[in-house]
């Protein structure tokens, strides 16, 4: 596959975007086990995983260390000249990226990776800068739902999906 | 626009009326990024944004520092009586001021404001009351809906969005 | 109204029968605020309100002392004895109690009462027990639907709602 | 009933897959009260209970220990392997086992069991491998579900109810 790397957006994608508060103001999230399967599904295909969005909480390096995944980038503004400083550190091109944000500041960045996603509750400008609108809703597994579509298309799915039983099986 | 200011109610509006509580009685409320989208919107705009609830809770207070509402009312028994003190403050007449509520305590307020919305579970002593229904459910961007329902008629809102992309990447 | 005292189920009726657990086995809840206002507009009509649930959590007691509510009978295995024990303290017949279930451990009890209702979601061998079933889900408001439908089927609502206006505006 | 033990997975299956994080990285899991019955009802026909879950998190042990369950299998990667490992301390053959899981990893013992079940969201390569799928989603009583489909096929199910009124009102 062309995909090198897969960023993803957290709040509305990893989650529903619900953001659970407490009387402290401490938050919470909500994660999906399945967008957990999406991470090693890529892993298995040799493409990397970064996070990066606009809040800035541990809650997220919490899940993305339970996940392993070590590209993570918190209170992000502008996300394309970020995804380019990345781009550039790991000796890529915006091209070998995807990118799923269902937001209006992910705008800038879907419009130049090499393949784009949303979920189907983003607003219709999002939603029209898109390649790839997921099936599952933010939350239930928006992320593995767009992985298994990429590979699914160059029909990688169900090789994968040995491969993952393989390795539990050994 | 003739508004000056957007009045909202949380519970119901800004969560799915949901109010999770633990063994100690704490509270959590669930609220959605996609409403934090709404205030920034309306600032772009030059529109306030005031908050008014029933309860009083700190949940509240901490959401409001978040997006940095300053005017946040909590405990209103009577919120017209409140809001009309406020718009005195303010110089402004309930003409120019919004309000979404979605429950039988903000019927009086949704009757005497210039406009009024509520969210599609409302009861229908409620729904008979106001000027628009947003499309979205409450906790699940039901503020965002309502602006960008204002915004959408005045024809602002691809201006809107265009102008919190600049400023994300200037 | 004939009836005089609605006792009410928690779990699946008063939530939507979540039951949220930490990693030291402490217990969370989901409410919606939605049911306390029928509380609200049980008492305007002179209908008390009890709870009675089989669990046994101080998460209850929290939620009864919010809304006012002082009869609250948890951890109770035989509901129907537990409620013709309430009915002779109280001078009432069942016959003068609605009960809302929606579980196997329910149906003893919504086969005494006066009125019974469940949840939609509750299973056929509880649905086929009552004589009203909430068009509101569990944990949406389910028990204040049922209130509603009681005091719309005596023309009492519209009443209620304006007495519950009346209170605030005062 | 040919069955003697049925096995469940957790994420997916008692939970809707979610993974509540706090700032800590503490997790919370939301269970529902209607798998709670499926145990009782499994219990009362003299069917076993084991939890097998790759997760390995004290929230599962709480929620086993609530319900009385006292084969719970954390970490488990092998979920096939385990489970024989189980039934040959048990005296059983995998023939007598049922199984309900929702993700890759629960495929080669989907396979193996005597009868297998999944949740309506569980992707395609995991409800092709399976006996039956949940009318129920997961998190909202998909094991009570399977647990009651299977006594309904063998006309046990009014019975099971019966006799779980009968304990509760002895």
């Amino acid at each position: 596959m062309k995909l090198k790397l897969f960023i993803t957006d957290i709040d509305g994608v990893w989650t529903d975007s619900g953001m659970y508060y407490d009387v402290d103001g401490n938050e919470l999230k909500r994660f999906s086990n399945n967008d957990g399967v999406g991470v090693h599904f890529l892993r298995i295909n040799d493409i990397d995983v970064a996070i990066m969005t606009g809040e800035n909480t541990t809650i997220v390096t919490h899940r993305a260390k339970k996940l392993g995944i070590e590209m993570v980038f918190l209170g992000i503004r502008d996300k394309l000249a970020e995804a380019k400083k990345l781009c550039s550190q790991l000796g890529l091109s915006l091209d070998e990226v995807a990118y799923i944000g269902d937001n209006v500041n992910d705008i800038p960045l879907l419009r130049k990776v090499g393949f784009s996603a949303t979920v189907p509750k983003a607003p219709n400008y999002v939603k029209r800068e898109v390649d790839y609108i997921t099936k599952t809703k933010g939350g239930d597994g928006a992320f593995r739902d767009v992985v298994e579509y990429l590979l699914e298309k160059e029909d990688l799915l169900d090789i994968t999906v040995n491969r993952f039983i393989e390795r539990i099986t050994l």
